[in-house]
């Protein structure tokens, strides 16, 4: 099932008690910089620190009663593990989330924090499926996908909902694409709204299965990513894949290198700390100048959960 | 010449078409860490990073057209220098500064991008008066003071003005001290607008001359600084020691771990880019927990200028 409009306007009441309205910040010296008005839509300042808040909290607040005792599952390497655990605890209910060895330590903190039972497992796809599948198996568990899930997906699109409620007259919109959970929402969203303006979405150059399944026109899902941009290391599934070919004006892809410099750019002029796949967007506008010169462009920065020991600008 | 109160509301009406109201943000997990209710002020995100633009922008708007025309003057190894450079563009006027070498060069750079003349001179109080007096034997500019000027006192008031009138019920607020300007300012609207609560300075504990000069009585300017917080390594003078003893509730040092400590954590659960002057104040209600306990407390970050090359945690 895919969402409608219907359902990002449920979501978006939904989640109101929950999840904050994050602001829209400016910057005059980006704006001459990247040769365009820049609108950057600053989820780092979501709770748990990214868009996936809103995702987890549409889904965790939409099941029943008892359902919802019975307690979630999901598998994760960062930020929508973190956002299911807080979204379960405000709900008081448990949580457990997959976690393969090698997953950020800040991120895989903040799921413990917010009171997740966090499982380890081999940093495959197949051992994460086999770990969910086992867990499913022996508990009655409800699994809740950091993407393939349409009441995830319209609430990733409350993001654009707002951006378009306080910019209405955006010429375009960027937002990164991993699994395509937020692409799909936003993009949806944006069509539906605002259908003269474009949205994009932004691809690390080295995990770019979702550019080359909009080419070949099914999931390419034996992609080996390697990015630095730890949350769009997902492929998408049919039902991502389907709403961004509906929805979104095409996948624009960016290198590492321009992503951290991008990400560097925003810590130094916007005064905020913006993980690398948060920066990419931004970094697809700068290294496709020509597409968006002179537009008014809404940009989002969708998190903000960096190791603080290791940037990756102090790596180089 | 000491500002009242009503200069801080003349300088809030002369800034703010060119200042930001910046904004005032919360985190419930910092707000269980310090066991109090903390509404930080971002001046991080004011313009040219830090709250020295409200100081900068209310003298130098303050002018009139003849002075304004021959340019304006002042020494600063950083937020002051940057923040008189964009005001005086602004107004359409030249600006020199007076650099100190050493000076981070992420502000020197600032500076420099919008637009001031810079004269280096070596790292010593000497030889800074030494190039300011040459330059007003020399030259027609005005001499803007980074704190002991009475325009300068009364922008950087602004920052409690907005802090108070977004939250009109605290019970204290704590702001860092260098030369003092900014907590004369504060601590003169502060004792204006709600004469309850409390206005502490915070100081590093190795540049601790505001708080030996107010068990003194008077001004200590011979001490030779020793912090990581490099905005806060000039001394007091008469005018800002005399309101601060007048005004302010006392002045609590800090340790440079403390205030390191402190900064991490404003990054990672703000998302917020502080410099280390700008977490001092934060540094010090975790440090006198006691005093703030339970109350609702105001805290000044006060600048966001850091060279993110050398990043404090990764230097030890």
């Amino acid at each position: 099932m895919q969402p409608d409009f219907d359902d990002v306007l449920a979501a978006a009441a939904r989640i109101a008690p929950y999840a904050y309205r994050t602001p829209v910040v400016r910057s005059r010296s980006l704006d001459d910089l990247a040769g365009c008005e820049l609108f950057f839509k600053c989820e780092n300042l979501q709770r748990a620190g990214a868009f996936k808040f809103r995702g987890a909290c549409n889904a965790v607040l939409a099941l029943d009663a008892e359902s919802a005792a019975r307690g979630v599952l999901t598998q994760s390497s960062g930020n929508h593990g973190a956002a299911l655990a807080l979204a379960s605890r405000l709900r008081g209910i448990a949580a457990t989330v997959v976690v393969p060895e090698g997953a950020p330590a800040v991120k895989v903190a903040a799921m413990s924090d917010f009171g997740a039972d966090i499982v380890r497992c081999a940093p495959t796809m197949a051992a994460r499926n086999a770990a969910i599948t086992a867990l499913l198996r022996e508990t009655t568990m409800t699994l809740i996908h950091p993407f393939d899930d349409a009441l995830v997906i319209a609430g990733q699109g409350t993001t654009a909902l707002e951006l378009l409620q306080d910019v209405p007259t955006l010429d375009a919109v960027c937002a990164p694409i991993g699994g395509g959970g937020l692409l799909s929402g936003c993009a949806l969203t944006v069509r539906s709204l605002r259908p003269q303006a474009e949205i994009w979405g932004a691809e690390p150059a080295g995990a770019a299965d979702a550019h080359a399944s909009l080419q070949a026109g099914v999931c390419i899902t034996d992609y080996v990513p390697e990015t630095i941009c730890d949350g769009l290391r997902a492929t998408t599934t049919p039902r991502t894949l389907t709403m961004v070919q509906r929805y979104a004006s095409g996948i624009l892809l960016v290198d590492d290198e321009a992503t951290i410099a991008a990400m560097r750019l925003l810590w130094e002029r916007l005064k905020l700390v913006v993980e690398p796949s948060g920066a990419i967007s931004f970094a697809s506008v700068l290294r496709h100048r020509d597409r968006f010169a002179g537009r008014r462009v809404g940009i989002v920065l969708s998190g903000g959960n960096v190791d603080l020991d290791r940037l990756p600008w102090a790596q180089r």
